[in-house]
């Protein structure tokens, strides 16, 4: 059974990622990045979703902090509830962390190598995401190629590649997919400011795509909102 | 005045590497990880060369020793003395560390992007290390290209620069360079055994390569070999 590494942030596309890769056919291994990311509450929806899948979870510990840049990472940037506030004219959200895909891909190159691993899966979303320029096709093949060139896949004559099973597919494709396959969307968190016991706000940029997204499948999110979301 | 930002091992090649983005008139920045590398000194000598050009020094604590995969960071697999020895038939020394180039460039592009830096100097040498996938031109051009596109570089319209001024070079090529620049080598480490005072061991394939390489440019390394080594 081919083998394969499933980037797992325990948030909703991953686990749609997770799911896909799987009936696909790979045995899969998961990875998560603990990045000082505010909300731990994804960290251990990894754990289980993990568990779910018999996956082998492998944490790596990430100090993206000590580079700063992000509101994800950075506590002396504010988290904006609406999907509009942008940093300058770029068009950049202020939730984008400075080449956290490339940096992420990296080590899950050097992961792979160790294991002889060739095939990992990322649920990066050129749609909803296209503010960031680490989730668009054009990075992804070229840093296909630049991992296979950068390690040693190229010398023992194979090529490395990384699956975008939902790069083009809306939220409510990627949900109603994810729901065909069984994906227990309870042990994902998709929010920006969860609660202390890692309920979602239903009011962060994040969570009013995820919600959309549900209402557009024709499904309810099983997460517990506070009291007047709109579900 | 131009900022760039030095990958700085604390090495002999990243040294000279330093000394040459200051002598092409750009103000340094210098970044340094600390993965659980076995020779610590490398550190304080990356520390002790950047108050030397008055660069600002981030060291960037980065725990490959989690993936494992080499004799490096994995202290069940034993680093060499002889250059010949390798990991089976692909020719990739064990002191290689998977996808170790690709990790350390998407860091430090992350670092350049939050820093609005665009230049990154490394010292990666295809000569001496042909045997290293991640020091191949081929790789660096492309990744190099996956940065730009990866980051928000590309939206600002500029490009990202990856500057690999030893490429070509021989070491003794090198050490030529770096003595006309004036770059001080006792602040430099190459062992991969130093003692625990940090003085290199003169036996392994690292410390021989460097030897060889202070002999062909007919200086004398100021480092404290054990007696009995010939400078």
């Amino acid at each position: 059974m081919k083998r394969c590494l499933v980037l797992l942030s325990g948030g909703l596309d991953s686990a749609t990622c997770l799911a896909i890769a799987v009936n696909r056919g790979f045995k899969p291994y998961t990875l998560s990045f603990d990045y000082g990311q505010r909300h731990r509450i994804e960290l251990e929806k990894a754990r289980l979703l993990s568990e779910r899948y018999n996956a082998e979870h492998l944490v790596f510990p990430l100090s993206l902090s000590v580079i700063g840049g992000s509101a994800l990472t950075d506590f002396n940037i504010d988290v904006p509830d609406t999907p509009l506030e942008r940093i300058g004219k770029e068009g950049i959200p202020v939730t984008y962390v400075p080449a956290r895909n490339t940096i992420f891909l990296s080590i899950a190159a050097g992961y792979c190598e160790v294991k002889g691993i060739e095939d990992i899966f990322i649920g990066v979303n050129a749609l909803d995401y296209s503010g960031y320029p680490d989730c668009r096709p054009e990075f992804i093949e070229t840093m296909e190629k630049a991992i296979t060139l950068g390690t040693g896949f190229f010398d023992r004559g194979k090529s490395f590649h990384i699956h975008t099973p939902l790069i083009d597919l809306k939220k409510s494709e990627i949900i109603k997919i994810g729901m065909d396959l069984g994906v227990d969307y309870s042990l994902t968190n998709s929010c920006y400011n969860p609660d202390s016991e890692g309920n979602p706000c239903g009011r962060c940029d994040s969570c009013k795509l995820r919600l959309k997204g549900f209402m557009e499948a024709g499904f309810k999110d099983p997460l517990k909102y506070p009291e007047g979301i709109e579900l």
